[in-house]
């Protein structure tokens, strides 16, 4: 299923707004139908706003020029200012030498598909031929719009003729897991079953599960990661029982810059999301940062990292940015870091 | 605030599924309102439960003579079979040896105060005078018709001059700690704030938290804790942040029949707490077990109950069942088992 797509005149994405209850595709035609989606989550996940924004800007070729084709793209690039990957994909799409927006904007999505489907074949030597593994949020094709991180690689092993069981941790307050993982797993036919998340670790005590595996929003110059709140108390049982815990996401989420997850600013979301009362005190952090030495290994387009982090991160920081097949055609599967 | 209480001629109770949205008093006028607020959740909580039903046989005895009011009996008393205070307390009241009913139900409520009130004592010293804490699941007044257990030790604290600020678990997937824990230190003026579950983790991490303190649903005779499911995840949270988890229950919670928490069947609720999509698999456990290990004392109507626990509860069996007000008054506060 794609997730986002170039038609003749005009942008087509699955509105996630309406997921689970109802499949609906929508065309955006003009540019304020780009903003719309992006900033009421119609299309959500960094990587798939990236691909979204990307044929945004062809779109406001088609529909702009001069000074008002400035403005639409400055308003694409602005719809979500948190998300560097859209940022990212508007700068690139821009710059096209040739001016062909939309070749451009292609060959990005091109690039996310071909980085998501390395990531999933690195992955599958780490699941067993037949088991469970847990995972937590969503990291599917959804937030990709190429074949997802961690939710990618489950389906890349299942499809690899593996046969996984996944527990889904329905991911409060916004319920990606429920909503959306556990859309993405029966589309796919792998078999899952959803917990909430507090069952998670009476899940990894009793039910013989063999990995948990999740994304990242953000990874420091020593390992130390941060993802959707949860992750770190999931990454604290995983370990208590002995588990391994991995991390799916592509270079593009290593933030080098960064020489541990305590330079991670955590942000706190809106009390609605969470209270009952409308007077109540809430703490609402989106995300956590789950400490490196929790984590077995990395899962990249260039291969499985394992520690120390600090020398394999430093090694993948010397790859090129921007994805370039050729290269990473040959790397994939292979060791980083450690060799 | 009294949670239950009698009437001339009906029992009245605090409804509490209207909370926390209001605060309504019913009352119970016959046999078949008593039954109906017992299932349908209006009364919740095991010694709540019992207390309300010990009112209810001396409500039957006004409304019923004979076989009827045998009947009557009947129906209170299976309303929840699985609370075992419910049977326990209408057996006991019946049993009263005057055929007083509603002198011996007010007796099982002023104990129940009693055992709830001693347990706040014993666990004043665990707190510091200024500091956070954290609990999971509602264990207050409104779960006890008392003080509450985990929940009272911290208002007991506050009243007895402590400083504390409390992080509630909004435990998913029915919310107590959102709806009822919320609203009841709300009531007792004791400063709170509302995570959900999987945060708790990085506010045991980041947020000064001092102990962690929950109530139980069974405990086995070597400490081993079933209570509200995510209460293992939090344990091991808390032992990796080197804070201390502590348990409150009175002896009546303790299973002295049980060796180990592997005999503590886990109860499955059903699918429609937690799905979203009405065909997805759901594991949905009501409660999880705690390992004695990760559990750093027990606060019961006796005192203290520290490590090694086969010991000390070993000790603890040989108290009365029921609460003696003389010979607990002088233990209370006292280290049991080490003695």
């Amino acid at each position: 299923m794609d997730v986002v797509w170039w038609e003749e005149d005009a942008v087509g994405y699955v509105d996630q707004r309406a997921l689970p209850g109802e499949l609906v595709r929508r065309r955006a035609e003009s540019v304020d139908d780009i903003v719309d989606a992006v900033t009421t989550l119609g299309v959500r996940g960094a990587p798939a706003i990236g691909v979204f924004g990307g044929y945004g800007v062809a779109l406001a070729a088609l529909r702009h020029q001069g000074g008002a084709f400035d403005d639409a793209v400055a308003r694409i690039r602005a719809a979500r200012p948190t998300a560097v990957n859209l940022a990212w994909a508007v700068d690139r799409v821009l710059a096209a030498e040739d001016g062909d927006y939309l070749a451009e904007a292609a060959r990005v999505h091109d690039e996310q598909r071909t980085i998501d489907r390395l990531i999933g074949e690195a992955a599958v030597e780490l699941f067993p031929s037949r088991g469970n593994v847990l995972t937590h949020c969503n990291t599917g094709p959804l937030a990709t719009a190429g074949s997802g991180t961690a939710l990618g690689t489950i389906i890349a092993a299942q499809q690899a003729g593996k046969h996984l069981h996944v527990f889904v941790d329905e991911t409060r307050p916004l319920l990606q897991g429920a909503r959306l993982t556990m859309f993405e797993l029966q589309n796919a036919g792998v078999p899952a079953t959803l917990i909430v998340d507090s069952a998670a670790a009476i899940t990894l005590r009793t039910k013989n599960v063999s990995a948990v595996i999740v994304g990242a929003d953000r990874i420091a110059a020593n390992g130390d990661t941060a993802n959707k709140i949860g992750t770190y108390g999931v990454a604290i049982a995983a370990q208590h029982h002995g588990i391994p815990f991995y991390v799916a996401a592509p270079r593009s989420t290593f933030d080098f810059t960064l020489r541990s997850g305590d330079e991670i600013p955590i942000e706190e979301r809106a009390a609605s999301e969470v209270r009952v009362n409308g007077d109540d005190n809430v703490y609402n952090p989106a995300f956590d940062i789950t400490p490196g030495h929790l984590i077995a290994a990395f899962i990249t387009e260039y291969g499985v990292l394992r520690p120390p982090y600090d020398e394999g991160i430093a090694d993948l920081k010397t790859r090129p940015r921007l994805f370039v097949p050729e290269i990473s055609g040959a790397a994939s599967g292979a060791q980083i870091g450690g060799l």
